[in-house]
């Protein structure tokens, strides 16, 4: 029962034409219906830049494409995530305007003219090896695709603690961070003894053996020893990002 | 080398007394040093509201006592964490202006005149049900004494999912939730399917069997449905707080 | 809003003393209370029984007995589960007519005159060894004061089968069985292949080492040969029970 | 030793053409060979729609056709299972007549005349995202093959909880619910505190990282806040589609 | 149906007051009672030994006082294994000529005249550490109460290897080796690589961190080098004993 | 140092040439160098069978030819595990005599004449389901190679007590029996409650979900209510034939 | 067979007293007797400052002091590792002269005179936080008494990195690190990156929730990426002083 | 701000061209710049050998080969782990002077003239397995290229006690001990106990069903019962090498 049709409702009762007993009846069948309009401004803003997100895996290319196809046509826009190879072939020849992210395996049609900014200030990508890039750049382009300002830091793990500290100044900067690591996961836990910005952890399965796909970097963060470090499921560049976006939108 | 250190050092070098070569090895020799008055407004600031917590489990009682006595004559405020009921009794005679919260086992002595408002909004408290309330009061206890305004929505658990709907207005006034769920921790994914705002879950060991002391929840949590949630430790109160107030005290 | 206000937001509507546009907003605002009253008989008759349960761990015997009073004066009735041995105590004292199973760790007030019997046949509880009791007899309890008929089989674990062969016939008669096992777990897939009646089965903390306190009991009945075993948690005797209820209590 | 040759001891004995000393060591060396006959009229109720199942994996499709084809010999029936896309080809250019679902991997020959519905009202396959539809169709596949009246809801996943809250009515309906999700494990919680009917839980492998294959679902789902959820074991279309089979049969 | 009443039903129809039809509706409904007659003297020489046995572990001092008086009425011995310290103090009072052992927390009344010595040779007990003592002196305890001639070479872990090789004579002359350790649980494959005779492995629970209660011990034995190493549960020495007394008295 | 050469060291100490001391140097410098001779005779008992065995993974085809080729040259006999496609029909081409078990993925020469059988009585191989045949088959050709009389009881699952019922007389008359079985792993402990001979269970990886390739099923065996049933690893055939084997070949 | 018994054999073979056939026997039966001469000396250097030492937990206090006895008799030392309040107290009454260690629950009489430095250069211990020093303390008791200058660097938690980074001078003069975090476990891996002398990781149980008792530690450890970082078990301070003493012996 | 732009701003404040309060200015922007200068000769001597590993999965051959050949302009030298069969050809021909190790999956080329070595004495490998090679082989290969003398002893598994107890010189005379093992992870806790020298164990994923992966192993290690033993991630081969280049470079 959409709005439409509960004003519409609402209008028999006052015309008398439904009575207060049959209108109760039909209320209570569709007892939720109505919860549409109320959210849908809300969801609106909630899910621009989400709703013509494509995730890849278990669709076949010319699935995609044609979901991509219907996307492009609705909004003008749409973003592929977690493409495979294939995929992003015939993506690109498809949509030769799309940007395709072979390192994120992301394919993004930017909306024309293109979405404004809506964060209030940077959302800031650290990443501690190279290994980790992929996850990093998913976070980065679907962060960009929800209109956040987006900024890199790669290649500063642990090991080398001076890389990272020579970059206090893009840490103090960012609005939002997300901290993606794999093997001990650590890098977290000294970024957010560095900020009092809010840090989202994101653990890779980069390593082998004990690492057990990224577990070991998981509990690491969960167990950060910096206070309010926040945490998203393994490889979850797409998770990350959407937190960071619903951070970095808070109302004014 | 602190700040002052170092000013006198320069003086030194402008007035000739201090060669640089003999500058450079003292720096070489405490290359971080510096690092302290770089990082101290910033720290200050993070940590405004953290610098008097006390984490009890593991000290005695009169520890405890001992740690606030301090803390209380430097800030002219403390707040212990999960303290024992002889050590909540024990801060009671000694600070009888203290705030006892028994279910949260905390113990907060407020400063006089008390901390400002930092944050831009309200720092909601969402917990299923009645077991996680000692979870959530620490996360509410905390959250106030870092200076945010604190609200609370108890026992809207997912298997009485019309107590949740009810009160959606409060769940969209929030600026940050934090859902507290044991068992299943299936609240936080429809809290988050219905804001915008930041969601921080905290899963809770409430349960028995294949609970596993809340593994359960954390895994039903960083796996949620809903985009962008994030996650802290089990139990973790204190860090979703330490969380939602880097959250809630953006820089405008 | 409740089912009576809804009808006197209706009633004014239809006199015209609130306008559909004022009518829409209230309804806007509280979208989903009326679902109360269009779920509220369903829920009565799925908590009939339920509603007076008290779990006790967490609770300190005052606190229980205060509950159990409460809900004495409100229905006649009460369950408490998992009550210590102090709480049975002191619930035997204040409730001189109420059952105390000491095995199952429950106190139960019957109504008076007592519940009619609402299932269509026995809700038959198998189990395996004697350690497993208490969790059988917290089914068998709940069960019946659920409104079903109980039947007990115990004590037919799979290292001497030919107990549980001899006792064909009740299997046969159950309309619902609760099977309980710890240790190896095996016991419900031997008897899902000896009924076609609906199984479910209950793992038990009962073992030591690589039990993993009811772990390995969890596992093998979720892995049981016997097509359509169904499972519930470790040591959940409550929920076992709440299963067969449902179950017992399908509208012709 | 069947019934016919039980018999004819007896008529031996009857006639004294064998001692009761030799028919009790006959007896003694057969012990349990007599209960065949007791039990094959249950068993054959209760396999009826089981016994033509064939379990794919594992078998080449060869060996799956020539199955099949004893099967439809035998019964004028069979369902093939978890059939890779080789296998579904091979049945189809064999089996013209049999339903073929590419989505829950079955391949399905319906005896002529049909099967008649044995249950006493509709099984309801609830789903979470579309990436648990394998799963959901399979188990809505096995248990029509079985004989009960099949329902489906599909992509009402609790991160859009109106959704759900819309399709009420379709719950209230369903005789028994098999609810299948992925991920957080969530829904059936939110299903099991909105209608008393028996909930069957499957969880999905549907997820990735912290999921582990669907044990994120199993234990949330294990763990479930609603009292009386059953579950089966990851992917287990088939099983929850028995076990309803069990409870939607049972005796008037 | 016993023996008895199964001869009985068989003079009948000899004699022809009970017809065939009836006689097999009667064992139709009886179908497994006779298993045991024809399975009772197999199970008096598996359980020779064994039915005394009496697991204390979630019985109070008394109860357990109680039932060893009851066996020891029936068949002049017991043996109450995991017995608590008060229990074995209750029991010493009661029967001064039962045998008492702290180590292994069992008390053993033998019977009068002893028990005959049942296998074909000597079982031997080795183990690791002082801290695994407990456990093999239950084995060994359980081991001579079933009737075997029980050896004992403890203190010989794998770290110094020299003082295994130094009794190497003791291993060749065992008919079977029980193998206890924790920890690394080493010392069954360097046991099973120096003798030909079956090797039981028992891992403890002695360690501490990543031991994880025995399982670091128990995946070690599992994955032993030395070809036909066999493994018990956790700490279970009883069951290693009553596997030793399985093949120990295997038929010549 | 073998036996030859410390009968040359003493025989040179004993006619002078050598001194006492510089033979307690040699004999310093090699200190175990003895052992071999010691134990040759005990070793060569054990392994007769097993010498011969080759592991195939992770060997070519060719590697797996030259090695049988080096075996079959120098003893007449071989015995090739865990076979691939290819490895098997390399072998058969270049041994046409060898038996091929495609089941149990071994090749197989048997020595000219055959190896007399050493055990005392059968090896009965009991299976749950068709699935277990693979390792059920490696067992039983491993245990047939190294000298014992094997016997093989099938497709006896817990599900279907009755059909392993009918068969206890092949139960009884086992000298060891091996029970293989995935899942739930129940099948050890019904067969360990109906048989007083030694029981070594075998988890297979059989299974989907929450079986954990084998672990459900190892699990349930560990905790078999059973007692002195014995487990060797998941999947491990050879592992239960070599250990049947040393219990087989027990010396009278 | 010690090093006197095996020159007096071969004096007997010399002299002729015994035939070179006799003492082969011999030999044979104890064929690695001898080993303990050879071995003596290096056991002894490699045990010298371990011999001594008192694993406390599972010895009543009245064992440990007996032991300590023993100890102090023969050698004038000992260390008692892990004792609880009472062992401390009674230890500490029955030998004035030792040195009691509360927080590392150790207790150790040092000889006298004492043993001297055996190392090549300091042992520095660095803790992460307050709660890692029992564990840090017992590393630097034990190394202490193993004879190695001990250092120690606590406090120095990643999330306050420039702590760490102040105090590098200290860790480029250890001559091997012992570094010991709970919780995330990231220390070790950012000393790693800054030392070339060998790491030995020590994680501790500190933590709660997901920290699972020091597995997120010790996990993160083991996946350090700082190359070459060692690691022992949970908690394992002896072991991590008892590694660190094996390197810093090394021979020169 | 590197060494050079420090001296320069010192004399830019003795000359009195920059102000002390521009100077701190400056110093408090780039507060960590300085470190580099201070750490690069230890990291120089920390990193010699290691700067130029090419860690190979995840990059094609033609970029491992890229990589190479700029390591080799540079420095002469470069060793390629865990390359792939394309890369090692491909690199092969590029490289004709470089070293293939196809057990170890490495490919080294050594400079010209060849590194020094740096070591204080041999680096032993020991190996329980043939199927450990590959890891040993690794360990092995990288050690050398970092400058030590490399010994090996392989295939003296603990189930063949003797093979090791023979080479008892060889174990001796190493400075460092890296100890490779798959299945039970035995061998470390024997060696451990043989020698006093350092003894680093690598757990192999070597194994299978309950091995889990290496999981197996790795626990044994910990656990070991050998004090001081320390262990590496499974399969990490270069992390023992390069722990064992940390300890044999000992300054002296």
């Amino acid at each position: 029962m959409n709005s439409e049709r509960l004003a519409e409702l609402l209008e028999q009762v006052a015309r008398g034409t439904v009575s207060t007993g049959a209108a109760m009846e039909r209320l209570r069948h569709f007892p939720v219906e109505q919860l549409d309009f109320a959210r849908v401004d809300h969801l609106r803003e909630l899910l621009q830049g989400y709703q013509e997100v494509v995730f890849c895996p278990g669709k076949t290319p010319a699935q995609v494409v044609a979901i991509c196809e219907a996307l492009a046509a609705a909004s003008g826009s749409f973003l592929a995530t977690r493409a495979g190879p294939e995929t992003m072939v015939q993506l690109r020849v498809r949509f030769p305007a799309a940007a395709v992210n072979e390192l994120a395996a992301t394919v993004y049609l930017e909306p024309d003219p293109p979405r404004p900014l809506v964060g209030r200030g940077p959302v800031l990508i650290v990443s501690a090896g190279t290994s980790d890039l992929p996850v990093a750049e998913e976070a980065a382009v679907v962060a960009g695709a929800m209109g956040n300002q987006v900024e890199r830091l790669y290649d500063v793990g642990v090991a080398g603690i001076h890389r990272l500290l020579q970059r206090k100044k893009a840490l103090d900067e960012a609005t939002v961070l997300i901290v993606v690591a794999g093997m001990d996961g650590a890098l977290p836990s000294v970024v957010g003894g560095m900020v009092s910005a809010p840090v989202i952890a994101v653990p890779t399965s980069v390593g082998y053996g004990a690492s057990f796909g990224g577990v070991a970097a998981l509990l690491a963060m969960l167990n950060s020893c910096a206070a309010g470090v926040l945490v998203v499921n393994i490889d979850n560049g797409f998770g990350a990002a959407a937190a960071a976006a619903r951070i970095n939108r808070l109302p004014r």
